[in-house]
């Protein structure tokens, strides 16, 4: 059994000595990153690789791998992918177990799958790669930048690790925030196609580090969620932050797929509901990132935030800018108590607001006393929320300013509160550090721009109910069994698997010809509907397979006659009709499993017809859920307020339908790797207290069918 | 008749001499304008006006404005706002016409009402006052800077004006955009609480200025937009960009109504109605406007640009994002012709993609004759999409991106095409200037942050829209008529009128008891509707006002008996019941008017139900409306889809609904005045050439009936 490849990470991440191959006296991008070997002051001995040379760059160079000392534990290929692959089997078998490999042409878009199968097959044995098609990586503390990209100097050593697929945007991450703000990062990995290591591979390395809090992650596609899971168990027992900004979601499209469920749940939604269930926190957008990795890194990780925001800002309109984001981002301004707003009042001067925003007016900045009495007044407001201040860190040098930020410094030292500075503008010039360095010290973060701004402060509120669970809820992932065994998924036989697991669903009997269903009928002694049943066959009601509301010895002959033919018309194998009672209550709904091959099974849910249909309104969380999860699903769908009784509508029995998805989630979990999605069309909701119960199944099997 | 007061903006915004009152030997607000003006090179004399000194940071200063040489044309308040109004009077008598009063206390939450209308009477009698609450202003070209808040050096002329109710919003504008990328301005005016000139009046006076071809506004509240709406004809006629951004949304919330539309309408939506209506770009953040404005002011005005966009990017990651945000935007991606993407495959290097967005790998920047051949292949992509590259500024002195900005410049130049450059990230110290200036003097913007940048691309596109349509078309707003002797607005006057316009509605008698109900219905011979009738009475069918479907005599005469007695139990006075015939249709809508008291009418539709009820699914549009117009206005909506006939319903009579809308904006823009609001809900929708039918009709009346 060979080692696993993150058995060699140190030795990628921290190696004694290094050599770049493809180093030339005629320059390139191998001697790019010599230089910034160089710049960033490498301790160890760094060696070119190139048969042309003995030198490069006041390197020793050597003609071949082979050629390398036995210091040298990992190498930097920035040749073409052909070479690559002879040279990083020589390495291998020269005892080398780390490499970055900078190249494309190992798979993407389709060129060079040969060489990608080579360089898997290298990672099987133990080799630890990072890339290809990557910048390559920087230890900040180590003092090691194995980079092809332009450096940026100089680098400032703290807790925040980044790992990311896309070089371009990692780096526009990690220079940025060095440069204005002088947050300091432990390592950038630009990791690329992740052919040997994998991000959660990183992350679970970086977790490890005392000196690491934040972990980011940009990522276009994860190679191994199950690890994620679990690595996302260990942040959370040990307060660490991680959190991902997915890239190309729209490019990744929806799957064809013949379901309801599959069609209606793309691949950004299941990872999105992945990341949550793992508690690992999602931004929207790059700004976005840049900011909340601020926020994250500089916040107090003891404070549990409510999602509350209080804003204090010395300009109207910038109040006013700030109450319009979170009202866009559905983030709440606290509602001040009346006795807050008497205590502002009593303090604020005469053009000033005492409601929430708060405009404190330009007399914020100029009058030091004023700053100490508002915060007195304000921290004692109940629910823990965010306070977020306005301060203008350009053009530097400004003493009101700097004394601002020091009364916000105090505040937040005295109390141990979660306060926030903010700017208006990200843009306009170099920050006044000095201000940067006031508020960092005591734990404030500084960001710029107010919408990234009320943006990170929400995933800060995020943070805080995560990490407020129970281990356990969070970062549980049902396996995924392999059950291709089970696969009689008719109708008869799913609606008896999911009775047996509590999921309500109307009784049916299959009716082989027109005097059984006429007898099934009148044995019923209601109106019954009339579906006809065959292998393959969904979206019944589209092809004229379904009757409804069929009354009558001589109606339920001819719907049986009907769906019958319709069923043979479309080409699908005569099974015969089921027959089942009608049933009406107050609403349909939806519900549905998507059995993801990479995350698992999730549950689906919306409201019946036009909710699912044109307006796409569904929630989508992964299997099992708990009630709570189950009642948050409905409510986060615009069209649960058809079941909230209002406007002369009966209320629906809410309760009942989550308890139908709970269900619905353990059946899922149970049943992982056994079809592809199930579908429950329509699911008839009773008035409260009468119960749900689906009235039709349909599922899609995996592809894969032996 | 006194001189209107723009008579005078002139000597507001570049006066022969200026004083600021309240100058001290002790510091304060009127020392910072002095120290403003004198370092922004200011040319005429500076007077100090206090009795205490004659003599401030080197200025004269004398008593009392009554002693200020008559070379003087504007003063500066920095006093508070009760001593205020007596200098400003003493002024005006002094013969002063200009005045920028940096005080507050004129009425703004609720302080010093008196004092506002004070001011008001100053400048309903000629002066010109900017403020009051205000920052001042700054005018580039002129060198003159009568303004308290910190002042960037140097400044910098150009076609850029600007006018901002909040000093520190706008600041964050002016500020950052002339010292990252060097953007001239012409003007800066902090405009404050608008009591003397409004925002319209500094745009007619930037309009007339050849020199400007960009006005940027930052708005809480409009004061005039009838003027407004000319201001707007003379920009669409002279090719001048003018954006809009409203702060203070959701604070401005809902006026408490009782009609439907108004309760679906907010501020926000009919000052964007307007502004659409006029032709002015509106941006939704404040971040999104600084890089519109950099965008409108570089970008070629003669090149009608379509909606589609080319991306081109150095990273597939890069490229991934910018796909993200434009698909969030909902702007289109240019789809290549196969030509086109023949053309890229033949110079693209091995691992770029040949799709939009367009991955050209970082070869882009390093292989100089790349980029070259990369613009002939898609120069030649039908419908003038804009054309994005990506380029990174930062670090300065990188000689391949400085080439790079140096080859779009050529192209922009050679092609007289709409190219952008943007940055991923606006983060992160010093903008490379030089490769700024190259982009810039080849009209190519350069942009910052991937999200703002695409967006501002998106209102580009809706300029060239806005320019291409006939100047009537655009800022054509129905004068607000007072019909306030128009009042007899039941039911069936309601209805004469609204079919005479050519709007369709329903038949009705009106039975005042119930043999007279059972006869009306015998008449009509068909299953009725019968709707309780009485002055006063909205939203009928919640209190049991109304009941559908009554067949014979004694359903008729029972419904009668019962939406009467409802009605006189909810306390209204009682009239009788109306007596409709029952009309059947594939889906029901809604169309509403709301007739503002500052905005004048506009037209609301949302399909009917819960897409109105629970979706508040619906657009809204200034009054008159083109019958394209109308049908935009159905298609925006999500509940639009009900009517395509797709899923097995029956397509709905769409050309019949747009017309019912067209003759609404008729109506409305006929009756402006007479009432608040009016609904048509629900309007029954036949199938495809079966036409429209409203079946009621609810009239809000204005609140100062007399």
């Amino acid at each position: 059994m060979p080692p696993p490849l993150t058995a060699a990470l140190p030795q990628l991440l921290q190696p004694k000595a290094i050599a770049v191959i493809g180093a030339s006296q005629r320059g390139g991008r191998a001697n790019g990153v010599i230089n910034n070997l160089r710049n960033c002051g490498y301790g160890g001995e760094i060696f070119g690789v190139n048969p042309r040379y003995t030198e490069v760059l006041g390197c020793p160079c050597v003609p071949s791998v082979r050629d390398l000392p036995p210091t040298v534990e990992c190498i930097v290929i920035a040749i073409g992918a052909e070479a690559a692959c002879d040279v990083l089997e020589d390495a291998f078998a020269h005892g080398i177990r780390a490499a970055i490999v900078l190249s494309a042409g190992f798979g993407e878009g389709g060129h060079g799958g040969a060489r990608g199968e080579r360089l898997r097959a290298l990672a099987a044995r133990g080799m630890c790669i990072c890339g290809p098609n990557c910048f390559g990586l920087i230890n900040v503390k180590a003092g090691m930048a194995a980079y092809s990209g332009p450096l940026m100097r100089p680098l400032r050593a703290g807790p925040v690790a980044l790992v990311s697929q896309s070089g371009g945007l990692g780096a526009s991450v990690f220079a940025p925030l060095m440069t204005d703000r002088e947050l300091g990062f432990s390592h950038f990995v630009s990791c690329g196609n992740q052919l040997g290591a994998t991000i959660e591979d990183y992350v679970a390395y970086f977790l490890d580090d005392p000196d690491i809090t934040v972990v980011v992650c940009i990522v276009e596609a994860l190679r191994n969620p199950k690890k994620l899971a679990a690595v996302a168990r260990t942040a959370h027992a040990r307060r660490k932050s991680l959190v991902f900004f997915q890239v190309g979601r729209s490019a990744a499209g929806r799957e064809l797929t013949a379901s309801h469920t599959g069609a209606l749940v793309d691949n950004g939604d299941i990872l999105a509901a992945f990341l949550r269930r793992c508690g690992i926190l999602q931004v929207a957008t790059h700004d976005e990132l840049v900011e909340t990795v601020e926020l994250l890194a500089n916040a107090p990780r003891d404070e549990a935030v409510g999602r509350d925001v209080i804003v204090i800002s010395g300009s109207g309109g910038g109040a006013a800018v700030a109450a319009d984001v979170l009202s866009d981002a559905g983030a709440p301004l606290a509602p001040l108590t009346a006795a807050t707003r008497e205590r502002i009042a009593a303090v604020m001067p005469e053009f000033g607001s005492v409601t929430n925003p708060i405009d404190a007016t330009g007399s914020m900045y100029d009058d030091a006393t004023l700053l100490p009495k508002l915060f007195d007044a304000i921290l004692a407001e109940p629910g823990r929320p965010v306070i977020a201040a306005s301060v203008n860190a350009r053009p530097a040098g400004n003493p009101n300013m700097r004394r601002f930020a020091a009364t916000i410094a105090d505040v937040a030292r005295a109390s141990g509160r979660t306060l926030v500075a903010y700017q208006y503008s990200p843009l306009g010039g170099p920050l006044d550090i000095e201000v940067v360095h006031t508020l960092h010290d005591a734990n404030v973060p500084f960001l710029l721009g107010t919408s990234n701004a009320m943006r990170a402060i929400r995933v800060l509120a995020q943070r805080s109910e995560y990490w407020a669970r129970a281990v356990s809820d969070g970062a549980t992932v049902t396996p995924v069994v392999d059950q291709r065994a089970d696969r009689s998924w008719d109708f008869l036989s799913a609606r008896e698997k999911l009775v047996a697991s509590g999921v309500p669903v109307v009784a049916a009997e299959l009716a082989r010809s027109e005097d059984e269903a006429a007898a099934i009928a009148q044995r019923l002694a209601t109106p019954v509907a009339v579906k006809a049943e065959a292998p393959g066959l969904l979206h019944k009601s589209d092809i004229g397979c379904v009757a409804l509301n069929c009354a009558g010895y001589d109606a339920v002959r001819e719907a049986f006659r009907t769906v019958t033919a319709n069923c043979a018309k479309a080409g699908f194998g005569q099974v015969g009709a089921l027959i089942q009672p009608m049933v009406s209550g107050v609403a349909e709904a939806f519900a549905g499993i998507i059995d993801d091959p990479l995350f698992g099974p999730a549950v689906c849910f919306g409201m019946g017809g036009i909710f699912v249909e044109i307006l796409h309104d569904t929630t989508i969380e992964m299997a099992p859920l708990s009630h709570e999860a189950a009642r948050d699903m409905i409510a986060r769908t615009k069209g649960a307020r058809l079941l909230d009784g209002a406007r002369g509508r009966k209320a629906g029995d809410v309760a009942a339908l989550a308890d139908l998805l709970v269900r619905l989630g353990d059946f899922a979990a149970a049943h992982a790797g056994a079809f592809r999605a199930l579908d429950l069309n329509p699911i008839i909701v009773g008035p409260a207290g009468a119960g749900v119960i689906a009235v039709d199944i349909a599922i899609e099997e995996t592809k894969d069918k032996p």
